[in-house]
């Protein structure tokens, strides 16, 4: 398979932005690593956080984003004997981790102190050719449609890690707060897959309608009109006791103080996301009477990442998105801003 | 056994106390019930919280509180066939419980919505005899000392429940918050009998010396005279990472969230005591990136509690305790109150 | 409720049966009972076994079998306030145990030296009226069909039991041995609705069609005409690991030393079942380089019970049976003695 | 740090043997390995089986056997950022692994397909200079004697590995059956310093003395002498219901199906080493009913092994050894094979 020198990219030059599209070199795989020809990439709000400098660790500069990117394998270095020229290849926001630390031990290589960052601190997927540890880079079942698992990369790993974090148990009860969102509606469909049953929170007939007919939670709850979250989410389970589990897909200090007070005892309230200054705030009597466990769920490990593409594979999740140019980053960082994107938009890297 | 029909109890007549010496009338075991004469009974804070009113659960009045009563045996309900009259006998926080619903049938009988509370919902051990369901009265081996195991009973059990949800494994490291205190000394001992490595937090040359000779702690970090506190538990670790888990026997919102700044990623910080009022509070950003869980302990279920109890008649556990009267309660509520007490005050029942 | 003196039973007399049609008293509920009428029983394997007097553990004589029976409460002893007269209610195999023991504390109910074994230790469900104690007794749900359900209280506890001991998560792969009879066909139902994908192993065209296309297998080995059973199930996982959990319903050897062979490395084999004599058997070298775990499973707790039987209720199982009269239960023994029995038959109690 | 050319091994140049002493080229490390100047290492029984072609998986030939070096780091490949040269490192039984498999990613790689063998599949440590894997070789901390520590890195790691698969907990009660041997004496230190009890099985008095005296168990059973050995170990537990878990180091029939009859319900066995053409043999009836768990366990994980270094270092256990020349292994195996060592033999590579 040739390779060509350069390529087209969207580059961030300088913290705040804006990204520019541009030529860039194509690099050369190390030893280690392998050189995916990117066809698609999601956008996660991640990205724009990156562009803005908005957390406390600084990204690299300049900056190809992207931690999304679906495409296949078109080199790899002299170690690597576990991947083939064309096989199908993804980047995660794990790009590479050392292997040997206590963390990479243990299997919590998001942990790592040497962690590499896809799209923050090594360049992503935002380019049409992207280096990833042959280590790391997510496996893509053949037949699968290369937009479409673009957003599983990230989104898909990561809610279904926080529903493996709950603790849920099959046949147990989740509810998923913001559900009617990108993330919480990929978190619904992981959910009943995962032999879980949801309620979902969020505002509007049309949420409600999204989440009871085509995400499979038997119960919404609209905040918007609820004269009393906690009172109705816990009479939406059987017993009036509350969900076993509360996944916080958007969390900002309101719906976490309730979320602890609606969980039910003995359960598990998992905030996902990375919100810049917020703060998980619970009643100390309350929290230990009901015994409730509160759990910071980052994304998934490896094994997370491949057992949450097999789930898509096997045609149980359907991401909605909207594929654009990878030219057009910016005016979808734009209407992110401007919080008026419903689903996920695809870069297709070829324009 | 004879049993006498009136003894001598201290009584709360009214929310906000004080406590009278007087004499009230035996009661008669219900079917399922054991009658124990109590022969010693610690005091815990929550006792004092009892007649002060501090909870948004109201107590029982007039009310004889008291939930560390070790006694035996004498007269017992018709359905009661495995207690023995004479056996040793202990009254514990959880009085009793239906045994039936959802939390009970998970063995989380503290979590049972009709679970009965010993100096709390129901009378309690400062009298000369009380009852107590015989599914849940602890069961106290021969050769224990009455005295010396009653805090055991409340204040043992709720330390080593605390240490079993952290879940810290033999050889990992966890961090007692308030380790120089009552319930602090007696977790590092049930922590180094579990195979545990522990690093003590408190202040003063007494406390430390009290934690590295003779509590089993390998550091102390003296918290009025660190400049900083967070550095100092992560540089008592071996690798710098920190402890694995973080016990907060003595919440209030600093110490909090110092913990879960120094706890090491994947660690849990697990708050027990029922502060009125109190807060936690975490910053998302840092706990999502550490993947932390905050974990709220009550008390020992049944289990928890017998297992609690075998530690100490191994010999492994020694908590510190001074004899009074029973008459004296009011002038150790004092004391507390006045936050003079080092070690756990015992009542003698028959003084 | 107006409660009979006497009622009809199906009662064994001696050790080899038969069982005969009679008139017998009803009892009444001790202080902790509660009394059933029980509208259906199904019929197990065990009910035979008991009448055979097959297993080390003598039953009482004589004895009225039956241990999956529906009804509704119509009497209850002094001390029950759980319960309602007319509530639905069933008698499983653990009728009653202590709730005290070192077992019982841990939710190991069936593990209880003092446990009551209805239509073994005490009499069953093979009766219009039977004696459960309230802390055990099922609950059964309104709308609930009480002869479709019948067959849930025992078989479907059991099966659903062992896939939690399995301890196979959602998306991973569970062959079930045996998955055309009628364990089997239930266990691939809860299977299936706790995010397990199932492989069947089975002889014979009807019943890999009825696995595949009504009991959600999406493989199928008949060990009549497969060459290899071993590599046939491996083949049948996606990676050709082997499935990560084998479920042996019907223990005999030679499945049982497959089973070892052919699961995943790190799998666990669980065996239900009390087949009289047999022996598990496993070759040591390749159990301990793939680090496999054997488990035996009995039957579920009171928690296990009522999640089986909250599946049961969204309408995720469906056993099939047949219902005929409670006298000609003897009929029933003799097809099954005969192994002329597929599915589950439902013994109506009013004729 | 120099290195020569050649150096003096043990050498195993056809399947049964003999091993001789003659020099061969050191050999130079890849990119992602480490050259280990190795000062001693064990001798372990799996190293005689490795020269008699004992097991079903074959060996490299010509063969330098041994997987308990410990010594220095001397050279490192190009990819190596984590180890200094002159570091404490050892060669454990797993030499490396693709650190990429399904089992790889789970923290399994004792699993992994590619998994190299030190001693069997590649060269291990009966020589001066060794290759190891960067990311797998044992990191043997400062101040640690290099002869003492030797046998930790297979046998020390084995037990350990084996008493966490055990799902004892700390409190509880674990029975070493041949507590007396090398691995049996390793056992009950780690048990002990895990918090867990032991009751350790073996024959005669010196054993007896040494097991109570020395390795902290608190019950010993001398089958050469007990009448009824399953009594025996039971009535040596508080309650009389035997051991939470056993731990057999020396897998033979009789005392497996012992094993499985003494292990209190809900106990697990757990077996350890590889004795060629050993059977597993358990009767279903009573294993069911008392719901065992039987687990084969193979030698530790990454993690495992450095946590079972962090115990030694911390002086924990004690592992008797004997200290004699590289050149003498041919002798050691000669003892080894008629049965006559007690305690571990330690080759010193520079004689």
């Amino acid at each position: 398979m040739s390779v060509p020198k350069t390529q087209m990219a969207m580059v961030c030059e300088k913290s705040g932005g804006p990204v520019v599209y541009k030529e860039i070199p194509v690099e050369e795989p190390k030893a280690d690593e392998i050189l995916i020809n990117v066809k698609y990439s999601g956008v996660c709000h991640t990205d724009l956080h990156a562009v803005n400098g908005d957390w406390p660790l600084p990204t690299k500069l300049p900056l190809v984003g992207g931690h999304e990117g679906a495409g296949v394998v078109v080199a790899k270095g002299s170690l690597v004997d576990d991947w083939e020229i064309g096989e199908g290849a993804g980047i995660k926001w794990i790009n590479g981790s050392c292997l040997q630390c206590d963390f990479c031990q243990q299997a919590d290589e998001p942990l790592c102190a040497k962690a590499l960052l896809s799209g923050y601190t090594v360049d992503g997927s935002f380019q049409q050719y992207a280096i990833a540890k042959a280590a790391h880079a997510a496996r893509i079942p053949k037949d699968v449609a290369l937009d479409a698992i673009s957003p599983i990369l990230c989104a898909g790993i990561t809610v279904y890690k926080g529903l493996k974090e709950s603790g849920a148990k099959p046949g147990q009860t989740v509810c998923i707060v913001g559900g009617g969102g990108g993330l919480g509606s990929i978190a619904q469909q992981y959910a009943k897959a995962m032999g879980l049953r949801t309620i979902a929170i969020d505002a509007g007939e049309e949420k409600r309608k999204m989440c009871l007919e085509q995400l499979g939670s038997y119960a919404f709850i609209d905040y918007s009109t609820s004269k009393n979250v906690i009172k109705d989410v816990q009479a939406a389970t059987e017993d009036g006791l509350g969900p076993h589990a509360v996944i916080l897909v958007a969390t900002s200090e309101k719906p976490f103080q309730q979320a602890a007070e609606y969980v039910r005892p003995r359960g598990t309230v998992v905030f996902i996301g990375l919100p810049a200054g917020a703060k998980v705030v619970a009643p100390v009597f309350e929290s230990v009477v009901k015994m409730i466990t509160i759990r910071a769920s980052y994304v998934g490990n490896r094994k997370d990442s491949s057992e949450a593409i097999d789930f898509f594979r096997r045609g149980l999740i359907k991401a909605p998105f909207k594929v654009v140019g990878l030219s057009e980053l910016q005016k979808v960082y734009d209407l992110m801003h401007e919080a008026k994107i419903a689903g996920r938009y695809v870069l297709d890297t070829s324009k």
